[in-house]
């Protein structure tokens, strides 16, 4: 289906085998070579073959990282640095074979500091788990991917979600990181500070580096305060082309929207099926907004006339906290919903991002070019942003299907890149996506990218296989 | 006084010749080696001391600048990028000689795209005359360092200003960058879409590296829209420490303020004398709200809250334009007018960024430094973002003068830093704070900036001798 990258390991087995003896004495049971753990490891979530580590430790420290670290580095053993799994492109696959790192027993919420609205954490504390603990304190964390992923994978695959058209990606939420790099040295990017211009922003290079340039080991994240009032509503509207228009509309009014998406008719069906809702089978948009009570009622009602002007409407409130949680938690289970469209299908979710403007015609073209394919394949996207999501459900054992999805899956890759956009706009390149950053950045600057990752990890031992074909 | 950082030169004269003969047949008039010109390439707006270089080209087009880079690369002769100069650390400095690149004939707006919300620019545009363009559209850019500088020179350190508290800084408003490396090879570091986790962030990357990893020929900037109302008003307080307090507070509070200001007496007093103004000279809060008619209504009133819980008020309101822009213009020639508090004298502007939580007693221990080093040195910061800069006058003939405000910038840097702050907020590096960055970053990530730039400029040809300590 898609290049493995299986190849030549560049270290013996006998490298191996001392590198797992080590880690058996040293971590006990905080270390095993299980085929049913090393298989939970691979990339399960996606339809690339999942291509199992060697071993799996879980590290208690970031000292412990550093110390797994300098061994497989002393032996040329690959490390992968591993959080919830949920990546959607092969992240954690081990296609050189090497040692996963399981972060998820980093968990500890290290630092609140409410007065400068940041918190420090591990980075195995995943989103929901962050969020339920600054509850109480009035203060909250808006990046949402779909899955509950670790803070560490959301860094490092520079993640984002619903909220992202308000309140941005995790590039720009990760104030700092600290990190242990291939020499096993801890790195710490940046201050607590809000902006500084103190030299090279290496937060930002880590951010989105997959694992690639380092392990990630502590996150100083942005917090927010939770509104006053926050609201919620839908919207239908007759086509994609409305919808997006409305939303184009919306964004350049300077409403400050926190959440805007779109879901196409078949999404909206899935949602409706999977999750109970008797929405029209239109194309939808889900709103949020977030402020004072006056605030969020002079945002709705803007957007309201927004909505008419095209052609969409009516535009109706969800008032109630339990109908706003059921609507958002209907989005945000796109991808389980998506699935039971077909059951026994395999979902390959994919994205892309094309500026505002080109919008409509990505997603109408891509729903023209699904339907002729003869895909089933539901869209739904952050479309504030210009980014949408595609999740073909296809029988994997039909060759004739899979070489077809494929055939689609690299059209609209094509279409996104030839609108000015870009190949991935939250789910990172991992395996999936690496054959197209030649395209999409063009040799000069694929040539930069790769002598960092050759000055920073000289031996490629970081999550080899990754981001860069070879 | 500092570091001049002058070395042994990597050329002979006779390379620096043939370099000159060439960029003189090529550049005619557009190249010179005329002293007055050199003079005023080097850095004239600092305290450090000025070093010319060897030449000054004016390229008008990004093929232009590879060829100039890639003449100077063939014979080891360093390249220094020039916007307009007004850098305060000492950026466009030569101190092993070399050709400065001034980007001022590169100009041109490229395109608005005003559905998507951004602009593609020449890196010689000023902000000014880019939101003079833009302002029939109803778009502006948001960034604004206190000089009329270039986009290029702005994205190149990382610039902020007043309005960071709301729309973030450089690195949060360049989209993508397109720039020559050192090898003369062109690269475009992302695409226009809002979003992308394709790869390493090379915008960010470049954003902040000082022409030190290449000389940016292209920016395409986020814009927003200009707000449907904006307002303005002043606050006092008796203290700087409640002044800081009902600035935390509104943050918190998440009031989304555009510009929050401290004045400190002195600054007051400076601005009073310096554009007309008869304000109480005490610590004064500049504030200013953006957002509709009844939003920015609200928001005052919240604030003047705040205000008065903190001790301070009364808050007024400028409500005409022409009173609003009397009092940021005041804002933002506090360089000038803080200069001229002792004519004849040398101004040295330094700034530091600390945590929110921080700031009261950061801004509060500087003052005492100041006075008890018997400085005159006004306070004036964009507190919001904890960030504030302190501008000493000195006689800089007076060595021991000098002396003691070196020792007193010393001094508040190591306060900022053990605050878990850093040693610039938004001015940069440059020459003048080389010293604190292993202080600040420590030696394992000091040596990973090291290594990127030895990666990507292995001559040592770009800007050398600003960011890095020999």
């Amino acid at each position: 289906m898609v290049d493995s990258g299986e190849k030549a390991r560049r270290y013996t087995a006998d490298d191996l085998g001392l590198v797992c003896d080590r880690l058996a004495s040293r971590f006990g049971s905080r270390f095993s070579i299980g085929q049913a753990l090393r298989d939970q490891h691979a990339s399960v979530l996606t339809w690339l073959p999942p291509q199992a580590p060697d071993g799996v430790v879980f590290p208690e420290s970031e000292a412990e990282v550093a110390e797994i670290v300098r061994l497989c580095a002393d032996h040329n053993v690959p490390v992968i640095a591993y959080g919830t799994g949920t990546g959607l492109e092969g992240h954690v696959n081990a296609p050189e074979g090497g040692i996963s790192v399981d972060t998820s027993r980093m968990n500890a919420i290290v630092a609140v500091h409410a007065e400068d609205l940041d918190v420090v954490v591990q980075p195995g504390v995943t989103r929901k788990q962050l969020n339920d603990y600054l509850r109480d304190q009035g203060l909250f964390f808006p990046i949402d991917p779909g899955a509950d992923a670790s803070i560490g994978g959301m860094a490092a695959t520079r993640a984002s979600g619903t909220n992202a058209v308000r309140y941005g990606t995790m590039k720009d939420n990760v104030l700092s990181l600290r990190a242990v790099l291939a020499n096993g040295e801890i790195i710490a990017t940046a201050s607590r500070a809000k902006k500084s211009s103190a030299g090279y922003d290496l937060t930002r290079l880590l951010v989105g580096s997959e694992g690639t340039l380092g392990i990630i080991t502590e996150v100083t994240l942005r917090l927010h305060g939770i509104p006053e009032a926050i609201s919620a509503g839908i919207c239908p509207f007759a086509t994609e082309k409305e919808a997006c228009d409305a939303v184009i509309a919306t964004i350049q009014s300077g409403l400050a929207v926190a959440r805007i998406e779109l879901l196409d008719a078949l999404m909206v069906k899935a949602a409706n099926a999977y999750s109970g809702l008797d929405l029209p089978e239109v194309p939808m948009l889900f709103l949020e907004f977030h402020g004072s009570e006056a605030g969020v009622a002079e945002q709705a009602e803007r957007f309201g006339e927004i909505a008419t002007d095209h052609g969409g409407g009516p535009f109706s409130w969800a008032t109630k906290p339990e109908e706003r949680t059921k609507l958002w938690t209907a989005r945000h289970n796109a991808y389980w919903s998506g699935a039971a469209l077909r059951p026994g299908g395999r979902s390959v979710a994919s994205d892309v991002c094309v500026p505002l403007s080109r919008l409509a015609e990505c997603v109408a073209e891509t729903r023209r070019d699904i339907d002729e394919t003869g895909l089933i394949a539901p869209i739904v996207g952050h479309v504030g942003d210009g980014n949408f999501h595609v999740q073909p459900i296809i029988d994997v054992d039909d060759p004739r299907e899979v070489r077809a999805c494929e055939a689609f899956l690299e059209r609209m890759v094509t279409r996104a890149l030839a609108m000015g956009g870009t190949c991935t706009g939250e789910h990172g390149v991992g395996q999936g996506k690496r054959k197209y950053l030649k395209a999409e950045h063009g040799e000069a600057a694929l040539a930069a990218m790769r002598a960092i990752k050759q000055a920073l990890d000289p031996k490629g031992i970081m999550n080899p296989g990754k981001i860069f074909s070879d």
